[in-house]
């Protein structure tokens, strides 16, 4: 058995000198051990739901494949959904809310649409339990059928097209710039933390256009402010693209969609956009009067991400010790730990460490400070870097002479000392550089781990040896995407929108192409 | 058929010397129509429903009982929501989120539980569709038959506890302070728009404690939250008491509740919180190591409040031309109108409402100025009317010369014509003055329909004569409750919190009685 990760890290070591190593010892082996993270080189699959269950995001629940998202993972969860609630609302959009019930016939309305969600839904058929007649526990109600079998919401078109139907006659009542925040439910079979589950969160935009340009350009809009949120918020570099036919919401014209790149090479679908063309206005029978006095049905997009981006956001970043998050999106961005023997210095340490608090939450930065007393120092700095807390101050009594400071940032995991005087604005200004850093390496990794390839053999060989991103010419065929996808289980995850016009030829079938797209293995 | 409510009125009246009669009268007679709300003597309960639809709050959806929460009304919502998360943040608690399913087994652990909820539930049986071997669209393939049926959460102590028994092993993991957003199901026979809906939105409570003493505090701690929240942002004035036995929560020792009155005399369960023993650690299984090393079972709370609340703010104060919001909860706080002909006469005027606009947002007012050219003022003014908007700004051309603005305000219908200048200030203490007042307004209406009675006779007399909240002394038994219950369809609503001792007979039986409670009959 190797020892806990944190012991062999020397940015830690340092501290067993200020402390008492001895108490150190008394920290049991099994929360130690809980602490460790299985390193990415040994088991990928397993580092991550390490992560996801030591750093308390989330854990699975007693019903098959639905998780419980766990303060600490929620916290996370809700700082993405303020700022993309925002980002909706400045693009015009309101919030709104639909039953969370879509009658069965409904599905069946849009034939793409119900080949795409029928297979793997949650279905009411009751709607009342009674006592067991063999006393045991309760069992369902046979005389409380319903008339009509309900389906719990797996995304929610239907309901919504059949809802503005009667909110639309005219096209001065377009557009409908409609987002809704809501738990959905696709019954998956295999299921991992944030990344499938068969219950998550969401937000699914749902807009009504009197024109398709204005439908598309709503469309190309959205995938851009998840393109914005996913770089600038995230830290994940994203290429923006069009999915292949056979990749399409099902129901969709046309689906945009953002793909960023996880540390194994894998693709991450982290957000889609799709134009809906009149599919669902035809569906539902949604028509309305334009400006030139003629009917028309109407134009729609849909577009949401959901509590996925977590997982996108984990796999991205974190390290063999645990989480790595992005400071516009970390609950806690900065934490103090004092380091002190007795009452007494720990009020001195501490006085001077709410000081630098309060200054620091002046600038609107989030500050935990620990000064718990059953945990020593370096217990807590593994417990937050497993946590992923971007910056670590700590303070100990010859700091607290001298004047000084100790700052660590979790992205790199370097230290330094530093004087007390300006810390709050050194800081602030280290948080901006954690951001961009963070962004920075990722961006890096995936310039690296993308590759130009011509030959088919290559491909699959690169494939295997090295993973990323694929640049390829494809002829366009849903057989040459399915060989493909069969033969490699990588598929073409975008035809990228800002790639360039380049005549070529299918690298399986040697067929005309006149622009790469990206292929990849995905999640 | 009796005119449109808003041409009687004086306050609009004055604006139609200002605009062009004949323009007004082509607004179409059907739209208008759309725009009037049944008076509240005529039918209070088709008055609430009115402004729920022509408020443009929520409407009945295609599934039974369920309720679209359209945008306005998920506006308001939305603003309840942030106040009551950053109350709940600023005592202690952090949100989660857990499965929205729960095994049908789960209910029956606690035994009063299940008999509270499973009569009325939805249940999941199936996980998938198929097509319909007859070709007609899907049906429930009966090969997908769950092993357990799920229940789609009523309530979520179940799911929680199970989840909390691998939280909690000592005393040193409680407290647990946890919030949860969501949606339930309980599967009402009769439902009304936000009072009672298949379907609602709430957030739910659950906390975990060491001892008894903490978990009544933090009852009750929660309990004055939620007064706190009803009294100063809804203004709507509550009475806080402790349910009866028989009407307690589904498996609680006590049920605290704030009990509200609307204006036609009838109360309103607006929250509550539930002290639940260690029944649910009792069925769950949920152990703790105590400070002195013993075993004991983990002390239990629950509160909610839920969309219902909307239910309450629309029924406090209302009135026959619509909505009335207290400024604190109203999206748009200030509405402003511009009174021209021509596009000269829009410039000016809209550049100087621009001005005043900046002005009020700077000290964070939200204020929507509204120059739409195909919309006349006097229809604008009923539409902000019958929205609620609580103060509304109108500037036309004799207005622009004189360096003057009119005013009116919703709560009261007064307007007046003031200067330009200092116009920011104004309004903000205006908005102050308005909070104020609707709760004012509401408590001086409770006072007046409440009522000390003592004998069972007068009780039922004025019950029908006059209505509102009654204070009666009641021999605490749940044979009496019924009968009140059965025979005058009023129930006990709470024994109030801050209600003084005084010796008295039960006015049904003449049984000795300590204390008053409130009875009345509710929604």
């Amino acid at each position: 058995m190797t020892p806990p990760a944190f012991y062999e890290k020397p940015i830690l070591f340092i501290y067993f000198a200020f402390t008492n190593l001895t108490k150190i010892k008394q920290i049991s082996y099994q929360s130690r051990m809980a602490k460790e993270v299985t390193p990415r080189s040994e088991n990928y699959s397993l580092w991550y739901n390490d992560i996801v269950l030591k750093a308390n995001l989330a854990e699975n629940s007693a019903v098959r494949g639905c998780m419980v998202i766990k303060p600490y993972g929620y916290a996370i969860w809700e700082k993405m959904q303020r700022t993309l609630d925002q980002m909706f609302k400045d693009t015009g959009h309101e919030n709104a809310y639909f039953p969370v019930f879509i009658p069965k016939s409904f599905l069946s309305k849009e034939a793409a649409h119900v080949e795409g969600f029928a297979k793997e839904c949650a279905v009411v058929t009751h709607y009342r339990l009674k006592n067991d007649p063999n006393g045991k526990g309760v069992v369902v109600d046979p005389e409380a059928k319903l008339e009509e079998e309900l389906i719990v919401r797996p995304t929610s078109e239907t309901i919504i097209w059949n809802t503005y139907k009667n909110w639309i006659q005219s096209y001065r009542d377009l557009p409908i710039l409609v987002n809704q925040w809501a738990n959905v439910v696709r019954w998956e079979m295999r299921t991992r933390l944030f990344l499938r589950t068969a219950e998550f969160l969401w937000q699914e935009g749902h807009t009504a256009h009197a024109t398709s340009q204005e439908a598309l350009e709503e469309t190309e809009r959205m995938i851009n402010v998840y393109a914005d949120f996913a770089e600038n918020w995230m830290g994940v570099p994203v290429t923006i693209g069009r999915k292949s036919p056979s990749e399409r919401f099902a129901g969709a014209v046309e689906t945009y969609t953002i793909e960023a790149m996880m540390q194994d090479g894998k693709a991450l679908q982290s957000g889609t956009s799709h134009f809906l063309g009149q599919n669902f206005a035809k569906a539902f029978d949604v028509q309305f009067t334009n400006k030139e006095g003629k009917l028309d049905y109407v134009w729609a997009t849909s577009w949401g991400v959901s509590t996925r981006l977590m997982g996108a956001l984990i796999m991205s970043h974190s390290d063999d010790n645990g989480l790595v998050l992005p400071p516009k999106l970390a609950p806690i961005q900065v934490v103090m730990v004092p380091i002190y023997k007795g009452a007494e210095e720990l009020a001195s340490i501490s006085g001077k460490l709410k000081e630098i608090k309060k200054q620091l939450e002046a600038k609107g930065i989030s500050v935990k400070l620990d000064d718990r007393d059953n945990f020593k120092p370096g217990f807590k700095f593994a417990e937050y870097e497993l946590k992923g807390v971007p910056v670590r101050v700590a303070m100990g009594p010859r700091d607290f002479q001298n004047g000084t400071i100790e700052i660590a940032r979790r992205d790199t995991l370097e230290k330094q000392s530093l004087s007390q005087e300006g810390i709050a604005e050194y800081i602030e200004q280290l948080l901006t550089d954690i951001q961009q850093n963070i962004y920075n390496k990722a961006l890096a990794r995936r310039k690296e781990m993308t590759t130009k390839v011509d030959s088919y053999d290559e491909f699959k060989r690169l494939l295997d040896e090295k993973g990323g991103f694929f640049l390829c010419h494809w002829d366009g065929t849903a057989e040459t995407e399915e060989l493909i996808k069969e033969e490699t289980k990588a598929t073409i995850r975008c035809i990228p929108l800002d790639g360039e016009m380049e005549e070529g030829k299918c690298m399986v079938t040697g067929k005309p192409s006149k622009q790469r797209v990206i292929i990849a293995r995905s999640y």
